[in-house]
């Protein structure tokens, strides 16, 4: 019942979360809305274009900093996909990939923030508040793996040969403080930046096929979903000390 | 006398290339569009958001193929920033990072078509049409690196320590068949997909600060621009055999 009422809201959660007001978003007073570009964002149906693309106006600021959880998902494999593919056939994997990890996310009240390929970063706690949110964004996260995980399998039956090549999910997690805001004199979508961005990033990048990586920092704020994962130290470009992770399986 | 042509288009020339329909996106004309949220895009301010938001519309195909050059460019040290500096520094250096490569890009005719975070990829011939996009996009990475040098320099006197690590920006181009379209059943505006796309991003990977490594099949369309420049063969991951990539470096 929670997700299929997350799927109606009526006004902007994000809205409401960051400024108290109602921007109606779905049924008959969201229509005057509409007629002036304010319609549900593509980042999540549950925010509109004011929050996406009007951070300024919102936050009263370029940039605030917050905390937030932040998830890195990319495929394995892609670069053997993209050789062995047509270009038809590569499309509907990449469009099935993203459209199942955003159903995940959306689950969860993360945003999609930023698609690039096969790859996705996605946002936890804002502008949608989530006292939980690097639980959201574990759960988000055995989310993409298992319904990636699902479309692969039905990848394999209609006969892409998916033996040859390890393919997959890998995801990354971590929890810390970010920059929110434009970084960007000609372009007004807010995004998310700081050195816990780049270590979910490195992170995902260590992630193997139907692997979650969780750092330490989001495994304190979710102990329940790691409890007996095995812990990997890792050593991440431009980090001089080995940064340890809990490693989830999903099958 | 030409890049100030360039900047002052009166209609997108993205939807006078691919359909030969005029788009009024500056001067008089342009309001009436504007009323109807039809404005400059962001990607480049020489076409419109129908380009950009609509390319359903635009080309009457979920998506289409393309030879187009694609050029991806990434901060090097950027970790190492994430980690040193405080989050406004760093939102300065990133707004710095975006907003010279995109003026680089938009130069010769390319869009910024994806930025995230410390990255960006750029799309040369498509919407606007290039007879050598391939010499366009080396020319742009040229220029990213010079002006990007030229920041860092301001950076350093400003009291932002750039010995610790090889900071400077690393830059991959590529031409091939790319698959241009919409790859989210939730998103609308258009990206770039494919084997050449990924190789690109493995190109820019390998490069140094200050590196650009130009592909043979770009390097083949711009010969007077690789002259006498070194081949580096590069074990990328996920393509078996070598790739040998011209490495130009600008100083």
């Amino acid at each position: 019942m929670e997700s299929s009422t997350r799927s109606q809201a009526r006004i902007c959660r994000g809205c409401w979360d960051q400024m108290h007001m109602p921007i109606p978003i779905r049924g008959p007073l969201a229509l005057p809305f509409q007629a002036f570009g304010i319609t549900r964002s593509k980042m999540n149906p549950n925010i509109c274009t004011i929050c996406e693309r009007a951070f300024t106006f919102v936050k009263k600021q370029r940039h605030v900093s917050a905390t937030a959880s932040i998830l890195f998902a990319d495929m394995r494999g892609y670069t053997y996909l993209s050789e062995q593919l047509d270009a038809i056939t590569l499309s509907a994997v990449v469009s099935t990939f993203q459209d199942q990890c955003a159903q995940a996310i959306w689950e969860h009240d993360g945003i999609v923030n930023k698609q690039m390929g096969d790859g996705l970063m996605a946002i936890f706690n804002f502008p949608i508040k989530a006292e939980r949110h690097a639980a959201a964004a574990v759960r988000a996260a055995i989310e993409v793996q298992r319904r990636c995980g699902a479309a692969l399998e039905g990848m394999a039956k209609r006969g892409v040969d998916t033996r040859a090549m390890p393919l997959g999910v890998g995801v990354g997690v971590h929890t810390g403080e970010v920059e929110i805001g434009e970084f960007s004199t000609f372009r007004s979508d807010f995004t998310a930046i700081g050195g816990a961005v780049n270590l979910t990033a490195r992170l995902e990048s260590q992630a193997a096929a139907g692997e979650i990586l969780v750092s330490a920092e989001a495994a304190a704020q979710a102990p329940e979903l790691v409890a007996g994962a095995a812990i990997r130290e890792l050593s991440l470009k431009g980090i001089n000390q080995p940064v340890p992770a809990h490693v989830l399986t999903v099958h």
